[in-house]
């Protein structure tokens, strides 16, 4: 347990996950008001909307508006999402408003590559070589590395470990090609198979052979078992989450439908506080954001804490009977 | 992760946890129908029912005709529940049928107790001899014994670990008194409280007072931490877990109405299973009796796996697929 983390970081990544899952008539308003709220929380990023194509995503066709309608607020990074150079390019055009960090991918899963991006792994590879030379032609760096499905595949089933770190060792040659080094390491559940047997085995290996790598995890819930890989990633070290409030999201890529989406913010951040790590984060906030999302998509989300409440209002009932 | 055990045995509680919590205009052929299903998963023990005041827990009005209707299975433990004389008397009318073993509980929160029970402490330790006494004129052991509210309690709040341990040595005491011995000693996060570093900190303290002890744990998923205190119990070589399937559950004295019941049977077998864990268990089986709960209880249930489904299906593709 010493390889506990003291403090995390999280990355709240509902707005964006949550709302290109959703069938697209939600008020931009709503998803406008959500993203302040967070703000005012404590927690230090937020994906606030991606540029992608609104054909093929209508949650995110008023990325545009999102982005330019939110307050923004010292401290806290507002963060897009692209998935190609055009992407990219529009969310340029708000870059005084957001914080632009590159990121690079690569997929653990070819049969997932090819379905999500149509592409083979040596295409994948020189996308990554594109994008790097495109950050580097607007001025910025790269934020973030990611290995997707790292856990393994509905497409393509069980992933091997040596994989996982070939893929990372490769997202570090690219970057090093360029002259780039690389702000945080994920690995990414995105169809949920993690255990913590398997964060515990893949991080493991991945720190092995890259010990001096800032790692990040990108859990999903889908088979309940986030909070749990979540807490096997703190006992392995890892102090970067992803997480989306009230559990918003999962892929609509994935043949997730009706399933539970990425690991809850909430029921994060009241493990860690419990545990005595510090997130930032104010829980009780971050249950006030989870109940409006849920009134904004108009249907129940996974969380828990929004359910079940803190422990709060227990102890406080207690300290003034110990008072009175 | 050495202590990690090889293989767990799970008590499914769903049937009388998720049935005294409902309405009680179920079926009694439903539930009857549930049991039997769960009795063809390969679940060892199964808790069917409590015979308990039918004008306070009004779900468990028909108890007679659920354990009368059963259909016993060979290798399978059909367990009753009580929580005084007159219950234990109404079980034993069909001893023939039930596994019938003596249960002891001391409560951590006096508070709940008194709440609970109407007790004090003194009469919690008085009730526990004249149960002893019962079970022996019947010729009962005493399957096992209980700390209730181990982690934490809503109406008392923190429990200081130390009053966990004595109240497991007075347990100890109070059967060794009587000259029986307890088969497992188990620890009740009766209202949500742990995390994964309490479990760790109680378990690690029972366990280190009285190494020889068989630990159970009775986890709540309320605040998402269901799974990933069973994933702490895991670590800390903890065998023995209640269970419900679907996440059926909740007690209802403990002011939880809307949130979580118990941790979910289909969610804690895929991640032992997957983790090479052996339960015994058939997880498509469990995932089946899951959805049909949800049928009988007419409403939804908080359980991940039978929303998200297994990974079997994913990897019988790919076997497929690779014959092809």
């Amino acid at each position: 347990m010493t390889d506990i983390p003291g403090s995390i970081f999280i990355y709240e990544e509902g707005p964006r996950e949550g709302f290109q899952i959703e069938s697209g008539d939600i008020p931009t308003a709503d998803k406008i008001a959500l993203i302040d709220m967070l703000a005012d929380t404590g927690v230090r990023h937020i994906q606030i909307a991606s540029f992608v194509n609104p054909k093929l995503v209508p949650g995110m066709a008023d990325a545009d508006a999102v982005v330019a309608g939110f307050t923004p607020k010292a401290g806290v990074d507002f963060s897009p999402l692209w998935l190609n150079q055009r992407g990219f390019q529009r969310a340029l055009e708000y870059r005084s408003r957001l914080h632009m960090e590159g990121a690079l991918t690569l997929y653990a899963s070819d049969a997932f590559l090819k379905r999500n991006q149509n592409r083979v792994p040596e295409q994948q590879r020189a996308a990554q070589h594109e994008l790097i030379a495109m950050y580097q032609a607007n001025g910025i760096s790269i934020g973030r590395a990611f290995v997707s499905a790292a856990f393994g595949c509905n497409f393509e089933g069980d992933i091997p470990v040596e994989r996982v770190v070939r893929l990372v060792g490769e997202l570090l040659q690219i970057a090093d090609e360029h002259g780039e080094e690389i702000g945080r390491l994920g690995l990414g559940d995105t169809m949920a198979w993690a255990t913590p047997a398997s964060i515990k085995r893949v991080v493991g290996a991945v720190r092995e052979r890259y010990p001096d790598l800032t790692l990040f995890l990108h859990l999903h819930d889908t088979r309940g078992q986030g909070i749990a890989n979540a807490y096997a990633g703190l006992e392995m070290g890892v102090a970067h989450y992803d997480s989306a409030v009230a559990g918003l999201g999962g892929c609509p890529f994935a043949g997730h439908a009706g399933a539970a989406g990425n690991v809850c913010t909430e029921d994060l951040v009241f493990m860690a506080e419990e545990m005595g790590i510090d997130t930032g984060i104010d829980l009780e906030k971050m249950i006030e954001c989870a109940r409006f999302a849920e009134t904004v998509v108009g249907h129940p989300l996974p969380g828990s804490l929004m359910k079940g409440g803190s422990l709060k209002k227990f102890r406080e009932a207690r300290q003034t009977a110990s008072v009175a």
